[in-house]
């Protein structure tokens, strides 16, 4: 790909003010992550604290909450100005948007008897590749490893030794599937996170998702399930844990070790738990929440902030599970009384 | 298809007066939209009202209710007496049932470089279509398009330019997709809707949908999301809207511009919503409601009744949104104070 | 496949005394439903009750479990010590899991010129094998059923006659349909329920499901729907119920005659129902739990105890539906007066 130099977007974003310094960009991260080459946005005052620490090149940013904090930010950090940074920075996301397939037009049906070059270079000699798989460039496939009929690994996805995917299983480039793995059938890895830009006329400017979804060894991913892939980074599911049918892991979202996710659930964008966390069927959470080891939720508990260690809860409002297994007896007992 | 008779179905379905007008039966309508060859029912009184600027040209009826409303019937309608008129209207969709694939057993499997006749008529000579992607008869693909492997798309599927239609999607007959449209892995457009009549001992007769799913401009469906078609006319989701993944549209609804619904929403058969919409994680509603432009919808909202524009809303009963936040908080203190 | 002996098995599941008789085993299998070359576990002191009338040759057991319920077993049932009984069904349930495709690397794509031996033989000379369906070893396909493209069955498979298979549906092995059934786009019909052992260290275990999945005569079912097989015997769909799009049908239930399930409703494992039960949209319930026939819950209930037949529920916590209709209306009312 051609570098993107950022005096090369500053009329697509609608830049106000003259860039001091000139630099083909790497690629948009957080603030907190990325280096001289890279891009990031400032939406929400709470950020501007990050600037001291960060060594990213640029900044989009109201020209208005620049200059009430511009002594937060750093010589090495251009200002860009912007009317609308998340808007600025969704634009420049699809910039570096990655395609599933490099060479759409080139085979991929794996045929063990004339595989691709790139194909045949990294399947291991005693994987199982069934008829009907369609692997993209780049493709890693290890040890003892079954991938069933109509199953489609989009370019640069690397899964490990001893894994089972079962038929019709979609994986998006670049995941990372560890060892022992099992993918039931219909299920879809690394899809775009639902992330959107909001025009000031009521559209939505798509944030492209140029991050990947990284599964730890011996994890096991039911049937349909749905796992985002990240905006920046990744998500994760971590070794051990256990996602039932028709789970919803949304984009930037950390699964804990061992953890068991119950069919049903659904968990927005970047919420992350530590290890061995239940959640019972239904349950679902809300977006950029923590919840600690060990946390059990019941069934169709709705969970709205973060959760300390070792706790138990049920219902929507959240309560302590010993609170809302009481809390209806009582107020059906205080209606029956007045 | 050979023409349908209304004399050759009055045993079929049980009519029990004489038929005063023969004619090959174009189709089953909605008694507002159907012509002088078109059949509708009615089922419920509330219909009735609706005869005298109806201009199709029979309803089934029970023959207690028509003697009910007989004043109501202008002559050029004929009344077809049978015992449940839902059931025989469910008994008639299926003799106009369309199939997916008229030709089975002809090849579906696109080859660039002996497509059939059928396919190599509609598909632009820009779009780029994978192996292993099924092409039904008559499916057009607009320019720069692309179709991912294990994509099927059944008979008279029409797809705008600049899509992408990620690995093994599926969309059924005759369904209309805009341009720029994504539609991620798995999803499927255009299923039968969820519509059965009932016998008296309690089996189902299903009542097949005839319509279509239509998906405008700009449109981005997410991961093992189900679109179902309509009974009579379209299930539709207007230009500009987001919808994430595993969300379920029942039939005939209709999803108004730039609406976003997130994960695991689900819309019962024939809701509409108006513009910039926006429903959160697994909320819900009923069928036949109207939720207005720019209405908000907490996540697990279930929402049972017609929603004024402009207005937010929570829980389950679905309360405004103000009163929801403080309910619970209430409910917990007043519990506490008895 | 190769007899495992009882003596073969003592270090692998730790087993801490002596075997009084070693046998092939045959399956694992429930107390109740086992013959002398069959072995059960006991995790809980309810079961040892059935210790009576089982038949099985052998049962894992706590040590000091059984030494305190001695007297209940009968000679020829041997009792194995196991620290953790669960945890050793578990790990012996490994070694009968069977194999979607016993011959991987064979042809599955049906080829109508050239079949596999195993493929010719049982599909009916009158169904439509469309273009891109993978077929295992043993499947029947009756006649005038209609196979669509992308669809995988693996081996063992048996639909009957007249069904519509629709495409990039899986149905993993040894999985009966019957006659005149539908299933929609992208279901998966039988795959691993959602069970495990748990160790100390608060990893899992797989429970291999050898069981199947069985659907009834006259059953639809939606797109993208999940029914996971069971651990023993059967996941029965029974003749006539219809499933919407999306709903999880967990691992051994079973749902009566005439059933209808609304889209995302999700049932845990081992939950039975009657006959004409209605569940509405996002409906639930917990595992091993009876609803009786004819009963209705409303969308979103949550059902987590028995119910009695002919009753309507709602709300979560359930309630009987004319509660649950004035029970937020008396709260509501309540808190404006307090």
């Amino acid at each position: 790909m051609e570098p993107i130099y950022l005096s090369s977007i500053i009329d697509m974003l609608g830049i106000t003010n003259p860039i001091t310094r000139d630099f083909p960009i790497a690629s948009l991260t957080p603030l907190e992550q990325g280096g001289s080459e890279d891009i990031s946005y400032i939406d929400q005052p709470k950020y501007f604290a990050l600037l001291s620490s960060s060594q990213v090149g640029a900044v989009l940013v109201r020209e208005r909450d620049y200059l009430a904090h511009k002594e937060l930010f750093p010589p090495h950090i251009q200002a860009l100005f912007v009317p609308n940074p998340h808007l600025a920075f969704a634009k420049l996301s699809q910039c570096f948007a990655i395609s599933e397939f490099a060479n759409p037009l080139e085979p991929t049906l794996y045929d063990p008897s004339k595989p691709t070059d790139s194909q045949s270079a990294h399947i291991h000699p005693s994987a199982q590749i069934m008829q009907g798989v369609h692997i993209g460039d780049g493709v890693h496939i290890g040890a003892r490893t079954c991938i069933m009929p109509g199953v489609v690994l989009s370019d640069g996805v690397h899964i490990g030794d001893d894994c089972k995917i079962y038929p019709n299983v979609v994986i998006y480039r670049q995941s990372i599937i560890g060892d022992r793995v099992n993918i039931h059938a219909g299920s879809v890895i690394g899809s775009d996170g639902f992330g959107y830009a909001h025009t000031d006329s009521g559209e939505h400017c798509k944030i492209e998702h140029n991050g990947i979804v990284k599964i730890g060894d011996d994890v096991e991913i039911g049937a349909s399930v749905t796992i985002d892939r990240a905006v920046f980074g990744v998500t994760m599911i971590k070794r051990g844990s256990k996602i039932d049918n028709l789970v919803q892991i949304g984009h930037n979202c950390i699964i804990g070790e061992n953890s068991l996710l119950v069919s049903q659930v659904g968990l927005a964008g970047s919420t992350t738990t530590g290890r061995n966390v239940i959640m019972g069927g239904q349950a679902g959470t809300g977006g950029h929440i923590h919840i600690g080891d060990f946390v059990q939720i019941a069934g169709r508990g709705a969970v709205g902030k973060n959760l300390p260690p070792h706790t138990k809860w049920g219902g929507h409002p959240l309560m302590p599970l010993d609170e809302w297994m009481k809390f209806y007896v009582s107020l059906r007992r205080m209606l029956k009384k007045s």
